[in-house]
């Protein structure tokens, strides 16, 4: 495995003992705490960064103890596991509304060959803002940049801005859904026990007794050879070639959500993050991924953005009482984001195929 | 400019005169009055040969008399040009619709995700078939196709089903007055002053008092020169990165066809076509053009087909009354065949890449 794709930092060369896993939990519970109390003390650029270093940290504490399971208590692990996945879940939701909103929106604009105006341009990057934990009697954030996406939509076609209208509707609803639900999560006993357990990882991971001595790389190399099992079986020969028109395959099947064919590219996604957290905890969190597989999670990042952006067009075309207009605007719409869906999957060959030639 | 892009075949190398024009033309009025007699004749092969080959040489008469025009009598060459496109286009309207429908029945089967049934697969084989000179008294070619196709949509959803009849509907009342518009006009004296003036070509070509003795190259290297300028104009680059989503930019602007991108991609498939034309006549009919002439041809024959495939779904979408359903499948189905657009168009920037490397 190490053979196939050897690390070119080269640092793994020796065995790394459990103690650097216990060192790597350790600091990442140490995050998390800090973006607990960043999220406390509130202030305007607080709530962002916090709910993001949250689930960052959640994340992969929640990685490293699938990984490296048989080095830790298994109690407590099969305790902590599903509720870090919860917290996780639940703080990015809001989030996600958010940003598929915006991606539809611009979408529509480009569609539309009207020219993106600074104010949508600033919708665009103010992306990294859309993070932001919900703070208690503050309005769900984003409002602003839909009333301008609203305020914009003078641009459009007729059908195109009450596809645009429909879409802002529902997602701004379920966002705000996602925004209370988040903000009741923060609040829960639920969410204060989950809080206390990384507490006191921070200060003492719970280990087996062997563990310390345990060289870690052997499962390390197990969950990239699971990322590359994954990524054996998928269609990459198909998605290597321009336009093979795969990704619409289904665009007009009854069962609208989520494509089938996009499962394995979501667990390869998946499988992918974890090897990259392995790493981590092998080479120290401060020693980034290589570029090439950043550029593969990016790919497939936008693989997911583009699936559920197309769903979610899908699911709105399927509202009572719209115009024949907005549905043929939803239908352009949906076609364009499994186009993107397409894209993402040729980018991600591209950099897997450049980054196995790298290895060899 | 031939050093730019030297024939491969290098039979150009000595000076080609006038006579060679001469010989061309004969041959390709032989093949029209052939092609005639066939019509006249009937039969079960007759009418589908004889309708494409009076188009193909009806077409490089009249792009020959284009090219080389100054060394052809000027008052006849300007009188039979049109006649010719007049005949050209008359012939070829009803084939283009039963193509243009049979293309956006196998999409809507694809986008359902349904497998081309046999009978599909024979419509798409059968295309070749589907060039049929109208016969007085006989049906419209091509119903058979038509109710294989409205028996099969029982596999598709009911807006792709829906869908698919409203298509089926319009392009055939479109391809049913093609064909009697080419019936009135093959009974017309219109045609029949065409069919005398290229039998007198068959034998007497109105050549210039000096064009015997001309060289023909620099004509046929100003055609080439008019091709290369215009593929230079187009916008390559972008062409030949894969999944640029350029072609759907116009996707739901107001003004639903044809695209004015597109534009510049039909005049370079018309300037190759002369440019084509225009080898044959300097290096003889019977000698092929080269395999990457011919693959950047048929890309642009695609682009063609898909612009207007598109437009066509566009514009059955404004019927009034349709369903959200319709509609919604007609928006996928227009946004796929604007992929196609942009995939024809990587086709064609991929082959003229190889070509132009070939040549260099």
């Amino acid at each position: 495995m190490a053979q196939r794709h050897p690390d070119p930092t080269d640092r793994a060369a020796d065995a790394v003992p459990g103690e650097a896993l216990a060192a790597y939990l350790r600091a990442q519970a140490m995050e998390f705490l800090r973006a607990l109390r960043l999220h406390r003390e509130g202030g305007p650029e607080g709530p962002v960064d916090a709910a993001r270093a949250l689930r960052r940290s959640a994340r992969r504490i929640s990685g490293s103890l699938h990984t490296f399971r048989p080095l830790l208590d298994t109690d407590w692990s099969e305790e902590i596991r599903p509720e870090l996945a919860w917290l996780s879940g639940t703080l990015g939701l809001e989030r996600a509304y958010e940003a598929r909103l915006e991606r539809l929106l611009l979408a529509l604009h480009r569609l539309s060959g009207a020219a993106v105006l600074p104010e949508q341009a600033g919708v665009a990057a103010g992306r990294g803002a859309a993070g932001a934990a919900p703070v208690p009697g503050q309005p769900a954030p984003g409002r602003t940049a839909g009333a301008t996406a609203t305020a914009e939509r003078g641009s459009l076609t007729v059908g195109a801005a009450k596809a645009g209208a429909l879409l802002e509707r529902q997602l701004t609803l379920a966002r705000t859904r996602a925004h209370s639900t988040a903000l009741q999560a923060l609040g829960s006993a639920r969410f204060h026990a989950v809080a206390d357990k990384v507490a006191v990882l921070a200060s003492e991971v719970p280990l087996t007794p062997a563990a310390p001595v345990t060289d870690l790389r052997p499962l390390a190399a197990a969950a990239e050879e699971r990322l590359m099992d994954a990524v054996a079986a998928l269609p990459l020969v198909t998605a290597g070639h321009p336009y093979n028109a795969e990704a619409l395959v289904h665009g007009l099947s009854p069962d609208p959500s989520p494509h089938p064919q996009d499962g394995p590219w979501h667990q390869v996604r998946l499988l992918l993050r974890l090897h990259r957290y392995a790493r981590e905890a092998l080479l120290g969190a401060h020693c980034p991924a290589g570029a090439r597989l950043l550029t593969a999670g990016q790919a497939l990042d936008r693989h997911r953005d583009a699936s559920e952006a197309a769903a979610a067009a899908a699911q709105a075309a399927r509202t009572p009482r719209i115009t024949p207009a907005t549905a043929y605007a939803l239908g352009v719409l949906h076609a364009d984001q499994r186009h993107e869906v397409e894209a993402a999957r040729f980018a991600f060959q591209q950099a897997w195929q450049k980054r196995t030639a790298d290895a060899s």
